[in-house]
């Protein structure tokens, strides 16, 4: 293997058709890729949509940004094909808001340090300034943005200003405060959020208490794309624990604790390694 | 060991306070009693609600209802206790309850057969005639009671003729027809529930249907005692397994198929058990 | 769709090499296939070994094993490619093997008339007789073959000539006799089997007396392949329950029984939908 | 509630009979205790061994450790009954090992942190200096200890001197050096390891290795009690995940490292609120 060789993957959705796995994978070939990985999803094979990912090694040469879409841009047009490739090389960069719970914090700056997550953690932005101390010993910026009633529109804007530009991605890991429209709009990336309670179960605030009041034996965590509205957007990731009477509504946040932040960084490490797509208010994750 | 050991259990409720642990194991001990199982809850141990539950051997000379009853007269009088004591010996007779699917009919059927259910399983009654051969292999008597729009009350009091009497618990294993809240009045015993979801997502008709729309990443199912409002009595048991994009949703009732059965059989097996205390809408299980 | 279509798979092996998606999907298309499912796996991208399953509706014309096999016949031996095309109109035929406990005899026999297996049974045989009404309720074949130690040999006959020809895959459901180097080499089929441990724990005979005996917390059971060694073949399942010390070894079996069934129930239908590829002693599971 | 409570527990075991319960509890309401939890377990009510939990809440004068030994004094001589009372209020002092993985280590101090561990962490040993500065950051003094092969007596002894006196339980938070039997007898307090596999399985070196070479489906953790026998303690607890044939060793030590610190840290916490009892090489845990 004289030539470096380029970890490339790409993510492909159009209406569903005989051939698109054929004529995909002759592109690749032509540009000298190895297929690593190969996924495919199909609504329905006759009228439904398709979607796959396809991860490859290719040639330095070739991995280039501008011939990896031309090589696509006449199958893309043809199928009205979303297409979308990137490298390896390029981390995406993570922007994490948190409020005063830590867990979720810790855990991403920790599996990141110990090289778990495929990205960048470009900075971290609280309404407290408690956890100042932990991002310098992580070596991550630390912003603290105070949230006021009366300033609420000037402080996004001044979160607007931290993130925009400087990351790919938003991670709300247990952010107590509610983003408003024009927030997301203006952002116009990603954002995952985690949500403590098993959605569509308890949706909205305190869902421990609530969890508790109606007795459940199990209780569980959602990390899911945020959308307009409120703990409805796209479910990327969820998963539970059982528990029993014995649990106080401060026992179950504590096994609530530990499995928000495994779901979380499950959720934002598929995001970083291109395995999500979105389709109908759902998710398609390919593993 | 010369005289005949009776297996026996007591559940106990009342106002917590100091004592009670002393109190009732020094009755059980004047009784002769060697206690095997123990196990107790109190929502708080200074002003809240205190539950427990004992199982024992009793010589046969001191098992006898009337005695124990006595023996515990006293206490239960002074501290306003619910006190319910049962033996190994009188099983719990159970009717059974389908529609077409006979999933959860074939797993009790198969479960009380091969000794893991302590309970007799006094007759299946179902709106559909599909059963009666399953039934038969069995051995246990299998009534078909047709439903039809007008006849409704008719066929509720054809069931109540079968059951009053003849059943101390009724299990509701899929039937899909709605109980009139005359019925639960009359029958005037547990009624168990198995709901294809995991409460309190998607209560209603068609769980999988919606779980399929909302995307969800893990389905579930939930067994609970029957009140007068839909899918909201007390959660005896609950389970999940994971699914992902590629699950139909009759892919979906496939896979709820073996939850559902699994639930309701633990459900069923803890109540003929005498594990189950019902408090607040919710339930207090002790393993 | 005016022609008929037909449900076909292929799996594939051989070395791993650039471009052999593009190829299997190009003759694919040529034969006219919509792929519905494609998954692949490499133990090494750039010198190991390379295995896919593909899953497809054919036009009935080019459905055909002669025509798919000659399609494929110059890349299979320029590649050195194992190539194997069925269809799911030719169900494998299962011969079950049980001896006293019923659970995965049962289990089995349920799925199947749920339609939950992709095969046909078509019969069962066991070393006990007390089944025999078990089967004849399922309408299924059943053979009494009773094992003694002088006669081993002549059962084993006898048994290979009730499943030879008639089946295709033989499945261990609780079969508690040894099976014969010989009788498994005249066999010449799959043969999955059920242990009743989560293997490599427990290899051999009374597997939760001896996890009782260690005090483990977590009990398993696990589906493999037959080979000469016992318990050593390659793992299809495996799944696990929670227990505690208060389980004694038959709290375990019971508990045993509910993974034992779920896991061998997997496996055998993994294996009828042709998921299932072996390579070195162990098992790629395509999902 | 005038005078101050302080939360208290008791371990017992003896040989079982009858009155043990109401003996008990007598004592105890005789001391003024309040009982918050009660559990019991029997290996056999009629000749076997009796464990048995309470925690309560004791006003502080009859709380004295000198007062609550001599009202069992009596029943401790008469039955030959292992009695131990400890109170909230004194908490155990914990000596963390470490080798260059920090996972569980980090887990460990940010859950103390967080509030989730009853006890204190007195101190970190490492053969690495690699902690130095994660200790720093949790304010916990980091203690170097390299090992090499001549010098290994000398740094048990040095280990020694820094952690007898100092420590009431020691942890091996993945620390590979394998521990002298002269330093386990010296030490004389409990030791906790975790070993990277589902125990008994993989007992020993590289157990991911051999996992991945048997084609398990499913890898695990094991908490254990050390003693001399290597891996063969025992175990407080266990936990799994699901893997398939994709995940290569490394793939499985990153799903491995998350299993392990929270089972680990699991056992910890029990060992810490005294819910373990150990018995003929198994733990009896009371949740």
């Amino acid at each position: 293997m004289s030539e470096t060789l380029v970890q490339g993957r790409i993510l492909i959705s159009c209406k569903d058709r005989p051939g698109i796995v054929a004529r995909v994978s002759s592109i690749l070939f032509g540009l000298g890729a190895n297929i690593t990985e190969s996924a495919q999803h199909s609504t329905d094979p006759f009228k439904g949509s398709f979607f796959m990912r396809i991860a490859f090694y290719l040639p330095e040469s070739s991995s280039d940004e501008v011939k990896v879409n031309a090589a696509f841009r006449e199958i893309a047009a043809e199928w009205a094909m979303n297409f979308h490739y990137t490298t390896a090389r390029k981390k995406k960069r993570i922007a994490i808001f948190a409020s005063k719970e830590d867990h979720c914090l810790q855990e991403l700056l920790w599996q990141h340090r110990s090289g778990a997550l495929d990205g960048e953690i470009a900075l971290v932005v609280s309404n407290h300034p408690d956890h100042a101390e932990l991002a310098r010993h992580f070596a991550v910026p630390y912003h603290h943005t105070p949230i006021s009633k009366d300033a609420r529109t000037a402080t996004e804007a001044l979160q607007l200003d931290l993130i925009k530009g400087t990351s790919d991605v938003m991670v709300l890991a247990r952010y107590m405060q509610i983003l408003s429209p024009e927030f997301i709009a203006s952002y116009d990336r990603p954002i995952i959020n985690i949500h403590h309670s098993f959605l569509p179960a308890f949706v909205g605030a305190k869902p421990y208490e609530r969890a508790f009041a109606r007795g459940v034996k199990i209780i569980g965590a959602t990390a899911h794309y945020v959308t307009g509205e409120l703990d409805a957007g796209p479910i990327i990731e969820q998963d539970v624990q059982r528990i029993h009477h014995g649990y106080t509504v401060d026992a179950m946040k504590k096994v609530g604790r530990d499995i928000e932040r495994q779901v979380l960084t499950r959720a934002v490490q598929w995001h970083l390694e291109d395995r999500i797509l979105r389709h109908d208010n759902k998710t398609i994750i390919f593993h």
